[in-house]
């Protein structure tokens, strides 16, 4: 009897159906590789160390894929995900656009530049996609409810989902959190909680409560295999937007790391697939200097990351103790990448660099990333003659505070022709 | 010699290159008929009736339009831009989500219902599209300056699209204008200038600078004639979206009326081109009572608008005196729809049931305009069990204030599980 046959059955005795996971095959364990049934589940139980979906591919080509719905469920086949996904209430993220870069590059002097630009998604986050590979695998799995610990752009994209797909949600944030962000997530969830305590407290009850009670999902904690393959899907679509073909370099914001290492991953299955051509790639980390580990460790040339207490703007960046830090730094270190961080200034300068050449309005996480590439530009580290995509996470209007004080009318006048003549810009 | 040639040659005299404006004829007047050569013009001469784009269309097909980019050009043979529009750079809007809203049909009582959702558009409003097609226009006529009179989404999408074109762009605000929405076109643009006034005298201003400087394109003023088709766009998506076919009912925000009357237009050629099947469709307008003058004039039975002086927290609807006002009742009356109008309460509340229902946080407009099609169905105006479509035209995230004092945490608990399941939330 094969493995997949096994999985099924055992997948059918804990009252999963047939097909809930696609082509996943199994849980399998990153460190030791010992492999599990497809579950609620997230830590090895022989190691400890994290789990990650493992497939069994068939064949894909482009063709199926281009045929697909206009959002992540067009690489439904690479996802732990079912054959009809689409029909099923989500948000329907993805596919968000690519831009040519021409004016960016000319301030940096690079030859060729292109902005993925995820602040265009349904809750203007890449969190979208996440939390729609997890609402799917809450649903296959029979969960009760759907909930997440957060800060801000989880807790929007979880609120958002859950409302969509009828479920109940519960959304804990910390209860000093600016009114903005909470607004934006209690319109969708009768169940803010507001927890008396910084972000790790919040997330130490998260933990406490998954374990306490039966058929809670929570994105981010016990169905985190699944979550987090929902960011293979940047990849992907970045490497079909330039026409099935994958760039020089790239330069990934990094909070917890699992972003970077799934475009990686995505990259890598899609030259296992023969979807693209291999070739060589160099993956770039971004991080603020104000909550930068894995910049520090990638810097003293050591594979320990240190854990450190966050304080920078850039707070949807500021995980101090991040999980995937350790596969950030072999990820950038084999592709011949590097990790760099930038000051809360540079943060700032950049926002309003990428608005005023292209257009974009990022929030503080893409300030850090945009301010890292023009970094790695100056100091030598970026080849400024290859192909390079720099990824937009999430969207300004979150964070309006990083640049209020910096930006704002050039004059204010009396309702006159002869008033406006004065200024200059006529 | 045709009529095209001698508008060919009027336009090399004027310095428009060949195919400037694609299949555009020329600009026909909408009350007299009188057509005038393509340039920057909106008034007519003889009547001084509004200008609008008349066409040449070719034969167009479902697969060329399937074979374009995922964005507004696409359509590109049915607007006035050039065939490489999609080259020249811009924020390449549209092509937005079109979802099923089955958890708030259920709510409403109706069979089918569709949300289509602009506010995943680059600067998270249907400005994007219109804004578009007058950078495509100020650039083919030569203009020096991109600007525009605005309190907030027009502001946004012109902003960075003249950024990301790299064109000198001006942007008028009423100087009172809440701090966000500066911020969110100061980061775009040096030249935001604030006007001591309210936004009639901002709006005044801009047609007094447009006559005394040459090569000032204010797109919703001098360029409106370009800049309004974009809204043809939106009509055309939902037809695509739909499977090439038209829905029985739609119901679509008014301002100045023009996006009613174009998503009417933008049905009509699809029709008269062969592109869906011809079938009758029922056109509804949206209005907030603290701004109705098109509802008034509508439930009076007449057909001349009274001006008003708005007072609603549709702000991006306040338009006491609107343009396309007349024509907004011929079409709804034309084709058995209605227009109606909802208080600011009832606009609050229907914010927060499209946010509960669908996952979508719409600002001001979009509550309006759920909120009028609730009342249309409660009334009996319109019929639950046709095939309903309902434009969400902008984001929740810009009007936060609307909703900031009727949502928020459920509770506010310490970080323990004892204090949790207390919530009774377990």
């Amino acid at each position: 009897m094969s493995a997949a046959v096994v999985e099924s059955q055992d997948a059918q005795e804990s009252g999963v159906r047939e097909g809930a996971f696609g082509n996943a095959r199994a849980l399998s364990c990153r460190e030791c590789g010992h492999e599990v049934e497809l579950g609620p589940h997230y830590a090895c139980s022989e190691c400890f160390g994290p789990l990650e979906i493992a497939y069994d591919f068939p064949q894909v080509t482009r063709e199926e894929i281009e045929a697909g719905p206009r959002n992540i469920w067009r690489y439904k086949a690479l996802l732990p995900v079912p054959t009809d996904i689409e029909t099923s209430p989500n948000t329907e993220p993805g596919f968000t656009r690519l831009l040519e870069a021409k004016n960016l590059a000319a301030e940096l002097g690079l030859t060729r530049l292109w902005v993925k630009d995820d602040s265009t998604n349904p809750t203007n986050s890449f969190k979208d996609r996440v939390v729609a590979c997890a609402l799917s695998a809450a649903r296959e799995l029979g969960s009760k409810v759907f909930a997440c610990p957060s800060t801000g752009n989880l807790a929007n994209a979880v609120a958002a989902a859950g409302a969509r797909a009828g479920m109940k949600t519960v959304v804990f944030i910390p209860s000093n959190l600016e009114q903005p962000k909470q607004v934006n997530s209690a319109v969708f969830t009768e169940s803010l909680v507001a927890v008396e305590g910084n972000y790790d407290d919040v997330n130490k009850l998260a933990s406490e409560i998954a374990g306490e009670e039966d058929g809670w999902a929570f994105v981010n904690v016990n169905v985190r295999p699944y979550y987090a393959e929902g960011s293979k899907t940047l990849g992907y679509e970045i490497a079909e937007q330039l026409g099935w073909r994958l760039p020089d370099q790239i330069v990934i914001p990094v909070a917890s790391g699992s972003q970077l290492t799934k475009v990686h991953k995505a990259f890598q299955e899609l030259i296992t697939l023969g979807l693209v051509e291999d070739k060589p790639y160099k993956v770039y980390g971004a991080q603020a200097a104000g909550c930068s580990p894995v910049s520090v460790a990638y810097k003293a040339g050591v594979d320990a990351i240190r854990p450190v207490k966050p304080d920078t703007i850039a707070k949807s960046l500021a995980i101090g103790n991040p999980a995937d830090g350790i596969y950030v730094l072999d990820v950038c270190r084999q592709t011949g990448g590097a990790v760099e961080d930038v000051t809360d200034d540079e943060v700032r300068e950049a926002i309003v660099l990428l608005a005023r050449t292209e257009g974009i309005f990022t929030e503080t996480a893409g300030g850090t990333t945009v301010g890292v590439l023009k970094k790695l530009v100056e100091s030598g580290q970026l080849d400024p003659e290859l192909e390079t995509v720099v990824i937009n996470t999430g969207h300004g209007l979150k964070t309006l505070d990083a640049v209020a004080g910096s930006v704002g009318p050039v004059a204010t006048i009396a309702p006159s022709y002869a008033a406006f003549a004065a200024t200059g810009l006529a």
